[in-house]
């Protein structure tokens, strides 16, 4: 693209770089924000710049904070003995929002990915092992997605932590609620029958 | 949406505020952000900060400039007998990515939008206007977008402009190149028919 303006052309630049972002887009959205009020787009670079200087790691569970300790782990309210481990605060939040859980989180930091780089060492996988270590915990529920990174890291993890003492779970995995059979792909719908539960434990709480 | 910080909650919803940008876009694109080096999201908030400082208008078409005159105002190498009328700098790069064209434009800003609130007030239109008064102009083209706001515009401006002793043109409407007759609509089929041009003229050059 021929940019009239140097400035132009960088501030696209830099927004071409974001995941699923090309260069029409990026244009768009920068000539969206020189619309607006300077105040407006000084809040905009500003946020950004104040998250990426500020934000904390929660030194317990690792997850997104503003304090040094997290909101969960600092929560009287949660069951500490209950540790499900997470890719990402996207997980933790999509937990959270269940109202389902009260214990407390690990957040991995990514799944084992050799394609991209990411091995076990660039994951918050020791932490875990030391926080067993304190024999607070009595369970740990893996809820990792259900692909292969996700299954790797599940593999991995297993390995590292089956010479505890706890128990060791993972989410359970079938028919999505809402979901036609007919629609299933086989692999789901075989595993959900070799893997089906009894009917009192099927029903909605 | 439960955020465990308020910095991540911040960026998310100033992300959000970009068009066609949801919360769930926001917070990926925000925690692609916080992934990378800090120099890195610096040069991304600067970038658009100091655009949005620094960003000027050409005083002459209103374009987006990094000077008071932009490179095709500036340049000796253009034609300033002849102008052309567009939206905004999208359409500029448009135009001059074609390689088609040798002479000026002049950035409306805009096009007039009685649902938006767009009024010709808001418009580069007596700049236009006085533009035209230094006689320097022989010919103005209107390059706008085929649609309501386009064609309300084109017939405002034409109001304005008709008195002047210059030639008055619109970019040609038809089958775009590469377009099958049978799936283009009837108001377009329909037009370039009754505005047929003979033969030699629609040969590509």
């Amino acid at each position: 693209m021929n940019f009239s303006s140097k400035l132009l052309e960088n501030a696209v630049a830099e927004f071409a770089k974001l995941p699923g972002v090309g260069q029409k887009t990026a244009l768009r959205l920068v000539l969206h924000l020189l619309n607006q009020d300077k105040q407006e787009v000084e809040r905009f670079s500003g946020a950004i710049s104040k998250l990426r200087n500020e934000i904390q790691f929660c030194s317990v569970c690792h997850n997104i904070s503003d304090l040094s300790i997290c909101e969960i782990c600092a929560s009287n309210k949660r069951d500490r003995s209950l540790i499900c481990v997470v890719e990402d605060t996207r997980d933790v939040m999509a937990i959270e929002n269940t109202n389902q859980y009260n214990g407390v989180y690990h957040v991995l930091g990514g799944l084992i990915s050799p394609m991209d780089g990411i091995g076990p060492s660039d994951l918050q996988v020791d932490t875990l092992v030391e926080r067993l270590k304190t024999n607070e915990a009595k369970e740990i529920i893996f809820a990792l997605s259900a692909t292969m990174e996700g299954d790797t890291t599940l593999f991995y993890l297993h390995k590292r932590v089956k010479s505890f003492n706890i128990t060791i779970s993972t989410i359970a995995r079938g028919i999505a609620f809402g979901g036609e059979l007919e629609y299933v792909d086989e692999i789901t719908l075989g595993r959900s029958i070799t893997t089906r539960v009894p009917y009192e434990n099927s029903l909605t709480k």
